[in-house]
C-alpha cells in the first residue's frame, strides 16, 4: 500500500534540515545540507529538489502528500521569505517555488513556529494548550500557542521576542533598537556578554579561549561543570536577562510553560535555573511557581521539520 | 413579543456600571452606582439583585437571557473574582450566586477583557481580528486579541500588560515589583509624576493645584490645550514609557491597534502622539506605521457592559 508522507523542511542561517514524516510523527529519512546563505536561493532549491524527487523515486512505497517549511522570516499568510536576516536572499515567494515544481501543497511559516508547532504536535507542549517555544540560536526567536492555537498578529509577524526591550539603556541589538533580550540571551548576545568580561579579564585563560573562536556553547557547558566562575557568570549573567524578557512574555500571556529549542538550549539547568529565579523575580505574585522553563522533548534539531510536517499532516 | 435580552455588569473600584442590552447591542437602560468596595460584597451584590429584578418586574416584555459580569480580577475559567484590588472582597464566587440568585446563565471576566469584547463586538474593533485593549484608569489593564479570539492563558489570567517591566531601574510598583508599566500610565503612575515634578518645581501654581487634590484628567487636559508646559511634560513623559510597553506588546503579538478605554484614555492625541512616537522608536522596523492608536469607539463607560453581555449574547 502506498503512504502518503508530507516534507518538512528547516531552513537556518547556517545549515538547512529537511526530513520525510509520516502522520504518526515518525521521521523515515533525515537530512541536514549546508544552507549557503550567501549563493542565490535556487543554489538551495535546486539540492532540495532533486534530492526530494530522488528519495521518492527511491522509495515508491511512498507518495508525497505536501511539503510545510520552517524559514527565518517566513510569512505564514503571504507565503514568502521575507529579506530573511544573515541571508542574501531578499523576498523569495517560496511557496510558489515549491508549488510549480512537485505540484503539492506547500504550507510556510517561520522557523520559531515551526519549532512551536513540532513540540505541539509531537513534542513538550502534547499537553498544553498555552505555551511559548523559544529557539536559542544566533538570535533569539519565538512560537507562541495561546488557546490551542499559534498566533501569527495582523500580519504574520507575531512572536518577535528576541526583540522586546528589556532594558531601555542596554546594549545596542542588530536590529537597531536598544536594549533587546535577543543581544543578550542568544550567541550573538552571549558572544557581547563574553566580550565584556575578556575586557575586564584579559588574562584568563578560559575567557582569551572563548572570545578568540567561534562561540561555542558546550566549551562553556564543560567548564560550568568543572567549576569556571567565568562560564557560572556567563550563564547567571544570561539567565537573568533571559529570565525578565520571559517575565514580560508571561504577564502577558500567562503560559503554561516556556520549552527551549536550539543550540544554546542545550545548556539546560545552567542557564535555565538563573533564567527561572529572574522570571519569577519579575512575575506578578499569582503567577510565581506556575510557570515551567522546559527544554525541548524533541531529538535534536527535529522540532522544526516535525512542525514544518504537521501543517501538512494536521490538515489531511 | 417577549424580547430576551443580556444584563452586561462591569465592577470598578469606585463605581459599578450595568445595563439591560439587546442583541443588537442596544442600551435599554443603564445605570451606575457606587461599587462601595470596603463593604463585604453582599451589599453590592443585594443592590444589584433588587434593581435588575425591579428592572424585568416593570417591563414585562423583557426577559433575561443571561448575565454577563466584568470585573478587576475576574476568572473566567473558575468563575470567581479572585482578591480583587482595591476592593476588600477577597475571593467571591460570584458566578455560582448570581446563577442562584437569577437562575440564569452567567458569565465572567476581567474587566479589561470586558472592554475588548465590547469594542470587537460593537465597537472600534468590529473588523479587526488582532487588537488590544487597553484600560487606563487607577491602573493599566488589557484585554488582548489574536486571531480573531480573546487570549485567556492557561489560567485565566493573560492580559496584564500594566505589569510588564519597562525599566528594570524604574519606580516601584504597587505589585511590589520594579518599573512595571502601570507604574507610570495610569492614575497611580500620573500622581508620581506629578509628585516628582511638583518636588522639583514647588512653587509652579499649576503643578501645587494637581499635585493637592485627586488626580484629574480633565484638569491636565485643560492646562494642556492653554499651553502650559509642565501639562505638555506630564503627558510627554507619560506617553513615552506607554510607548515602551506597546512596543513591548506589538513585538510580541503584531496587533492592527491598540484602542484605548478608561478614564485617562479620554487625554486622546495629547497622550497618544508621543506614545507613538515612543512605541514606532522601540518596533522592529517592519511594524512602524502599521500599528495605530485609537480611542474607544463607544459612549463613555458603555464598552464594559457591552462586552460583558456579548459573553452572552454571542452564545446565543
Amino acid at each position: 500500500m502506498i503512504k502518503k508522507i508530507a516534507v518538512g523542511i528547516d531552513i537556518g542561517g547556517t545549515n538547512t534540515v529537511y526530513g520525510f514524516i509520516d502522520s504518526s510523527g515518525r521521521v523515515i529519512e533525515y537530512v541536514e545540507i549546508p544552507t549557503r546563505g550567501n549563493q542565490p536561493i535556487d543554489d538551495l532549491l535546486s539540492r532540495l529538489d532533486s534530492r526530494i524527487k530522488l528519495f521518492f523515486k527511491k522509495n515508491i512505497s511512498f507518495e508525497l502528500l505536501g511539503i510545510g517549511i520552517g524559514a527565518p522570516n517566513g510569512n505564514h499568510f503571504t507565503g514568502k521569505i521575507q529579506s530573511p536576516p544573515n541571508l542574501s536572499w531578499g523576498d523569495v515567494d517560496i511557496v510558489t517555488i515549491f508549488k510549480e515544481n512537485f505540484n503539492c501543497k506547500t504550507i510556510l511559516t517561520n522557523d520559531a513556529n515551526a519549532a512551536a508547532l513540532g513540540e505541539k504536535k509531537f513534542g513538550a507542549a502534547k499537553n498544553m494548550n498555552d505555551f511559548v517555544v523559544i529557539t536559542l540560536g544566533t538570535g533569539l526567536g519565538s512560537g507562541i500557542f495561546s488557546g490551542g492555537k499559534l498566533l501569527y498578529g495582523h500580519d504574520g509577524f507575531a512572536g518577535e521576542m528576541g526583540h522586546m526591550c528589556i532594558d531601555p539603556e542596554g546594549r545596542k541589538c542588530n536590529c537597531g533598537n536598544i536594549g533587546c533580550l535577543e543581544s543578550y540571551a542568544s550567541a550573538t548576545g552571549i558572544k557581547k556578554t563574553i566580550i565584556n568580561l575578556f575586557e575586564e579579564n584579559p588574562k584568563d585563560a578560559f575567557l582569551q579561549n572563548i572570545n578568540s573562536g567561534k562561540i561555542n556553547g558546550l566549551t562553556i557547558d564543560k567548564a560550568f561543570d568543572s567549576g569556571n566562575l567565568f562560564a557560572k557568570e556567563i550563564y547567571d549573567y544570561t539567565g537573568i536577562q533571559l529570565g525578565r524578557g520571559l517575565a514580560q512574555a508571561a504577564n502577558l500571556l500567562s503560559p503554561e510553560a516556556f520549552i527551549f529549542y536550539g543550540g544554546f538550549s542545550n545548556a539546560g539547568k545552567r542557564l535555565l535555573k538563573p533564567a527561572q529565579i529572574s522570571m519569577d523575580n519579575y512575575l506578578l505574585s499569582g503567577h510565581v511557581g506556575n510557570i515551567s522553563l522546559l527544554q525541548s522533548a524533541l531529538p535534536k534539531g527535529q522540532a522544526g521539520i516535525l512542525g514544518a510536517a504537521s501543517l501538512i499532516l494536521t490538515e489531511n
